[in-house]
């Protein structure tokens, strides 16, 4: 596997040989979870369970089928989805009175019940949750994790409150909990509020998490929306406040999909395979016995015990096959296996193992009884190594643009991608560019590419021009980043950053 | 709530007041689970989820949409389903190529890959399984988690297998897996294999788990179904055996659905509400203040000291709301918590708290210092109880026949029941059979079903007269229970011994 020399073929080939997901079921864009990939999949989920449990967020589990007249009743909403929405206009062989959407994602399912659970301020807030199947008939390229059919474990929060600040308040609140739900799967991300004709079909505005691929496109891993009382009017969600006026509440929704696992394998993982950190890894730990004439019975059984105690407290197994350790570091490295335990007749007469970790190229001689203090302390550094070479990594792809001169350069990037160029033009081409960049982290150039951070003036006029011109797309305003500049198209002062990229 | 006096109401209102489905989705047959109902769901799949990590199964998953011409391979599986299956027919504004079948049960979904996964007896037994939502266009009156459009939690398991015999035996295993489940959920069951006509479509057998439900009616709960080799010939799912020749394999399923929840919710309830084995419960303790004057702070110290203590083992609340405790016992009771604290001045005085567990009415004082002892041999005793008394009156409504004129009082029943026959009519026409029951169970005869035995000498044209006659169902022959008699209709000699029941 060459993950810089083509990344979509390695991801192709990661996601086949290490079992998370098969492509060949009968439809375009539907994906089969195959047992081992559906762990990682589990332990990801109870991680982002336990960050909404502990925060005041209820599961509930609300019907996947949306009956159109509730589906229609919000006329931005329906703009936003109609030609992604699945229907079902048959029961058995009678022609159903009424279609029936495939939920897309469930705010017109959800919030009539709303309507029904809220009365007074007493009510509120509600925020609730449910990680369910949602369906985008995409007519556009299918890419497995990325871009599927049927998104088959789409988390959805729901919330609702009194008051515009109270949902703004929603918005930081879910804005802390994804950024902790991504930095225990060492990922990266870039803030930023989505421009007004990129927003959520419905709501007031749209913060957005993405992080940079591989590729260098970026890919949009998380949302959140205040949605105002733009729905809440459509479904009459009213209640009474303390004065005992009626009044529309204020809602929030966000998601989260499996790209976050999407992101988590392409980000971390090397040509040997998946990286995992230790938390969502299936196995955590494989013992590998290094058989020596005359020592098998004695090795095997140390490996044994060595297991048996290890196995209350981590995901572990032995690996007792008759291939060589060779073919078993292969296999296990590329399961993503954290730390690797090998024991031979020279650990036991050291009453040490050799431990190494999958993202490090090193073996480390460990005294038996000192494994899981050192395995504990080990993940806790795996984890802040795994994330701040993917920061590093990260950051080390944002160019900063001051003038249309520089963005003259983008320009040619993307034409040259565009016409798929050869990695010799794409070099030419970045000189300027590259010249910005931190030398430590040029490794590879080819399949490169940058987001840029500009400023703009806040016109819409302005940001579709930057767009069109530069064949890149804004993801939106940085968060938290506000800095005297000048819009890159018209030169007029602003306060506003950006970021530019090519996008999934 | 009177539970006794009309069981569906009793189970209408415990379903809204619990706070378990929201029945108000503007689609028939569409349910909401609600907060607290999702947390029964979620800890009663663990419990299945652990049942099957721990003997093999690997969780997957499997797209929900099947493409016309997989799911109309198998003629059997097409008849037994084509009367209830959604099809999506539009994609956006777009009429779809080729419709897509909601899955009804994933058989064909799966099966297409299992082609593609199994190559050689190595690959032998594949056992997988996933929880995943199903749908039925059910025509018939729908009824909250027992007769869904949206099956929202539908465990399936398929596996495939070298030889019939192999098959068999995963049949066994799920059995006992089933019971195990069962058990742990405190509802008794009945085991039978379905009568040919009444088996899964595309089976070879059935076997089938009922319980019998408050109103005498029977809910089938689980089914395990052996498909021999009947869809490996039609998805051309082969291997190549030890001696190198090509055979197809031989299949299980096996399925549960929220319906076991419905069961748990319905036996064990009782007029004031659910009653919950610990091992599901959402809140598992609640503490509630016995405020008197002069000594309210020292009062709450004390439980919120006990619910700290208590808090790292179960899940615990402490109610410290203004309401009297009397309107707090009630709130939880309906909420069937399965064990009350109470805490007063004279509690503290003895360091002890006033514990009640919800299945019995009797207040019990435990020294603080022995609380988790006593809750844990309690929790067991809770489930025994529970599970004992279950049993008990499943066992008090089975009633045996051994001659056709008893078949007639069968009859006279059903018909009594069909024109809703008043509680007096019903006792005097039960009269023969009440005399058959053990007295101390004769709690309450309004309602009150009976399932029979009898036996059945196995040809179809006697079945089904004795489904016509006697206007009830066989629900199957009872497994590990022949014995010499006679077909109750033909009165031919037979071993075979079945139950007969009016069913959900």
């Amino acid at each position: 596997m060459d993950k810089d020399g083509s990344f979509s073929e390695w991801y192709n080939d990661i996601l086949r040989l290490a079992g998370i997901v098969d492509v060949r079921y009968p439809v375009k864009g539907l994906y089969v979870w195959c047992p081992f990939g559906f762990k990682i999949r589990r332990y990801t989920y109870e991680i982002l369970r336990d960050l909404l449990d502990s925060t005041g967020h209820k599961e509930t589990y609300f019907p996947l089928l949306i009956p159109e007249q509730e589906f229609m009743k919000e006329a931005e909403h329906i703009k936003g989805f109609q030609d992604e929405v699945y229907w079902v206009t048959k029961g058995g062989l009678d022609d159903l009175d009424i279609p029936l959407a495939l939920r897309p994602t469930s705010e017109t399912a959800i919030y009539p019940i709303f309507k029904l659970w809220i009365r007074s301020h007493a009510d509120l807030p509600i925020l609730v949750y449910q990680i369910v199947n949602t369906f985008r008939y995409e007519t556009k390229g299918t890419k497995p994790l990325i871009r599927n059919r049927e998104i088959s474990s789409f988390k959805e929060v729901h919330t609702a409150h009194e008051s515009y600040e109270d949902a703004e308040e929603q918005v930081r609140k879910a804005t802390e909990i994804y950024k902790s739900f991504f930095k225990r799967l060492c990922i990266p991300i870039l803030i930023s509020k989505r421009p007004d004709w990129d927003k959520f079909a419905g709501a007031d505005y749209t913060i957005a998490l993405d992080t940079i691929m591989p590729d260098g496109k970026t890919l949009q891993i998380g949302t959140i929306h205040n949605l105002k009382d733009n729905f809440a009017r459509t479904f009459g969600i009213t209640y009474e406040d303390k004065n005992g006026e009626q009044r529309y509440v204020n809602q929030t929704c966000y998601g989260i999909s499996e790209r976050c696992i999407a992101a988590m394998i392409s980000i971390h993982g090397d040509d040997k395979g998946l990286v995992l950190p230790p938390e969502v890894a299936p196995v955590q730990i494989v013992i590998i016995p290094i058989i020596k004439k005359d020592h098998e019975l004695q090795i095997i059984e140390k490996c044994e015990s060595i297991k048996n105690r290890l196995r209350t407290r981590y995901r572990i197994e032995l690996d007792k096959s008759d291939e060589r350790p060779g073919a078993k570091y292969y296999k296990w490295e590329l399961k993503g296996v954290p730390f690797r335990i090998e024991i031979g007749p020279r650990d036991i007469e050291k009453e040490s193992v050799t431990i190494s970790r999958r993202d490090k190229n090193e073996k480390v001689s460990v005294k038996e009884e000192d494994i899981e203090g050192w395995i504990e302390e080990e993940s806790d550094k795996m984890v802040y190594d795994l994330y701040n070479k993917a920061e590093k990594e990260m950051f080390s792809r944002i160019i900063e643009y001051d003038s249309s001169e520089e963005i003259a350069i983008a320009q040619e990037v993307c034409r040259e991608d565009k016409s798929d160029s050869s990695s010799q033009n794409h070099d030419s081409c970045n000189t300027s560019i590259d010249s910005k960049i931190d030398e430590s982290y040029k490794i590879d150039k080819i399949n490169k590419r940058y987001v840029y951070k500009t400023g703009w003036c806040g016109k819409e006029s302005c940001g579709t021009e930057i767009e069109d011109k530069t064949g890149l797309k804004i993801l939106g305003e940085i968060i938290d980043e506000e800095k005297a500049g000048r819009c890159v198209l018209c030169g007029d002062e602003s306060k506003i950053k950006i970021y530019l990229a090519k996008t999934y």
